[in-house]
């Protein structure tokens, strides 16, 4: 419990997996690669579903669950994808104590297993949209893993679905960004940019990736979720054909699109500090915890008492005002830790909201209630609490989000020059918008001599790439020009 | 949808695979003895999740996620856990483009995975009890497969717990025994007996092993959830210890328990009929279709505002008498499907209640209800709608209860004779409650002889078997005799 968390100047990546460790989110597993997402980061995860859950069922889809080990034939069928995806499968080639006919990969992605179905489910107009989504774990084989934001098993949800025609395919994908990014900034607080990938970063087997990116805060970039138009690779791959209204034969448009426990790390490097997890909110389960001081022994029942009628009233507060997420207070009654060791744990653990309560508040009738994120101590009168603890929440959230759109906006550059932004890059660092001339060669230079990739092409109001003026940042050709953000990320 | 679902009589096996693929609750899928579970089958997965997941917390049990891939070494540290499941492992042998140095078995269980975390956390009887589940994934290769009774891959939740004594391990096995029976009965209607597996039936690794079991309607049992006190088995295995308050190291008592998607089976073997899917309203998330009839076209705006008013009206009705669950209702506006194709439709998925609303009942104020289960159809005053929907939900999910169990108690027999229970097990078939003197041998032969296992050794108050007079049934040996119940099963 002595352990110190690394400061952010200090050594940033240092910080995050002290953060993480410290604050019993996840810890190393003995598998290579693979985390334990220990009960504190977990829980963080059950909320992330439960809101993401409701939003994705609110466009139409439903859930469902697909086979874990997919036919190493099926990842064959899309050239690109298996192209892609082979080097990074997990492999079961034994199995009920015999050898396999035929291999079986972990699934790293569900495409190819769930069109194999889609073919069976579809014959017409009908049938269509069709739209499923999964939450389930996947494998993607890593050298270099760091806990949540790479890591060789990662929890995800992916969803899928069909179309009638090219425009609903695209309509659908563009649709699903929106939720994604809606959802970043209202529930995790976290800032994105909403862009489409460059060809070179698409998914492989899509027509086209729409990603959000948010800013970590040391100035790197994060790939917070994508949204892919499949077009009909992969249904042309499985034969998902349907019967039109025409009476035709067509070949149905998908997409496909997910997001990770990667949403977790993101949150984690937006918002905490030295002192460990900031929280927003709406990622909490506990969202108050009362420390009654209990060191006066003739008084410890009163206080006792005190805590727990005020963790009453806050709850019936919170029901009365039908917050749209369950308010979570809690009483630590615990008398073999003292006050002190609390305050330390319950700012590592990231507990929004923490307020103390001693004999001699009593007397005068008030608290100290302290913000995770400010953590300035505050005298309240007992009554003030309820309201202002849901206010506070309400505040908390917002002000996370805000701060952290400040942060992102003052590290984002305007930048034409090479040399400059190769300077720029180093330091101070941060997003850079230029433009490019969508030229791989030229985005491979970038990349290859400044560690920066293109970490999206910002999107117009048509949601096409923004054309741009000037010269390209790599090459310095003047035609063909777009708008790109460039930035070395994770 | 002109397809026919074999009756029960004719044949109960190729009932139940016509009810689940016609209701489109799961599909086979192309990877082999792994199924697909679809929409309509995974939102009963989602109910389950959602109101036993509520119960394990309430134990104390926190959430967490362990990894999928299990170095084979592990398993191998528990004598005879390696024995039970190396024959069903899938086997991990290739990955990232590389044969691995250790090989990694797809989970079957998690045991040895969570205790190389436990034995890291662990480190003083202050860390105790420390609980923990996971919603999960597992992989157990068999050799016949029934789509949720027995597949490769299924999804379950997996409770692993740590306690200083084994007083306190075995009270938590019995405890956790319970939530399942409560959540059996009270929620899929399923009734349950509690009881103990014998040694040869026991999970591989525990010292001894609680069970519910289930009677289908073709009289077969169904192991319906498990709960194992595992001892110090795997706690050793894995040097899991702790510094108790004398100072001194002691090995931690553990146990773990689980129920799966088997529970979607059982229940539709316990409720449907040959009409299709018989849900209990518990498992539903759409309680009510209103199916207008559109017919008349000068009515439909009518008809069509009344059935969206009823809807409503039947929602605020829900809201005001805070139910334990969310009440769904729809009002399926489909033109292009005729009322009777609705009807059939509505009967197969097992929608609880279907209301039908035409010009002429509107004229008359009224409407026709049918519950699913009974299929009777019922005038009603439009007012009275709302009030009434809810006590039949209520009504219906006692009433399933109460019938199964009704069936199941007409077909457990007490039997003492091994020849007249050698003809009774085929017919009628059923229960059987026979004396038994604990020896494998004889277990052994009755198993051979006629199929029938021991389900489980009925649990007495103090929950230890019960000790029973006469002769065993398999040997007619008079020592050491228990009552246990025989019956052929799933």
């Amino acid at each position: 419990m002595a352990e110190k968390i690394t400061p952010r100047e200090q050594d940033f990546s240092q910080w995050y997996q002290d953060v993480v460790l410290q604050a019993r989110l996840a810890d190393y597993s003995p598998v290579k690669g693979c985390m334990v997402i220990r009960p504190n980061g977990y829980s963080i995860w059950e909320q992330i579903q439960q809101d993401l859950d409701r939003r994705i069922k609110a466009t139409g889809a439903r859930n469902a669950y697909f086979p874990l080990l997919i036919p190493e034939s099926f990842l064959k069928k899309e050239a690109e994808h298996v192209e892609g995806f082979a080097p990074q499968c997990a492999v079961v080639t034994y199995a009920g104590a015999k050898d396999l006919e035929e291999k079986l990969v972990v699934r790293p992605t569900s495409e190819t297993i769930i069109n194999s179905m889609f073919a069976k489910w579809i014959q017409s107009y009908r049938d269509l949209p069709m739209m499923i989504n999964q939450w389930a774990n996947v494998v993607r084989w890593e050298m270099r893993t760091r806990l949540f934001l790479r890591t060789t098993e990662f929890l995800w949800q992916e969803g899928h679905t069909c179309h009638a025609t090219a425009d609903e395919a695209e309509e659908e994908a563009r649709k699903m960004l929106n939720v994604y990014a809606d959802f970043a900034e209202e529930i995790l607080a976290m800032p994105v940019l909403r862009g489409m990938k460059s060809e070179s970063e698409k998914f492989a087997g899509a027509l086209r990736t729409y990603c959000i990116e948010a800013m970590m805060q040391d100035k790197k970039a994060l790939q917070a979720g994508t949204s892919h138009n499949l077009s009909t690779n992969f249904a042309q791959a499985f034969d998902t054909v349907f019967l039109d209204k025409d009476g035709k034969q067509k070949t149905v448009h998908q997409t496909s699109w997910g997001v990770s426990t990667r949403l977790i790390g993101g949150m984690i490097m937006t918002h905490s500090d030295d002192k460990g997890l900031v929280l927003p909110p709406r990622l909490a389960s506990t969202h108050v915890v009362i420390v009654p001081i209990l060191s006066n022994a003739s008084k410890k029942a009163e206080v006792l008492a005190a805590a727990e009628a005020l963790a009453r009233s806050i709850r019936e507060a919170a029901e009365g005002q039908k917050l749209p997420y369950t308010l979570g207070v809690s009483v630590d009654q615990d008398e073999t830790k003292q006050p002190g060791w609390k305050f330390h744990e319950y700012e590592l653990i990231g507990i929004p909201i923490r307020i103390e309560i001693g004999p001699r508040d009593l007397e005068k009738g008030q608290v100290v209630m302290t913000r995770r994120d400010i953590g300035v101590k505050e005298m309240l009168s007992l009554t003030a609490v309820p309201q202002k603890v849901v206010q506070e929440l309400d505040t908390m959230q917002r002000v996370l989000l805000e701060k952290a759109r400040a942060f992102r906006d003052q590290n984002t550059f305007e930048i034409s020059d090479y040399a400059d932004f190769q300077k720029k890059i180093e330091e101070p660092g941060g997003f850079f918008a230029a433009s490019w001339c969508q030229s791989k060669i030229c985005e491979a230079k970038v990349k290859e001599e400044t560690k920066a990739t293109i970490r999206c092409l910002p999107m117009g109001p048509d949601y096409q790439s923004i054309e741009a003026s000037g010269h390209c940042l790599g090459c310095g050709e003047q035609k063909s020009l777009v708008r790109a953000i460039f930035a070395r990320s994770y």
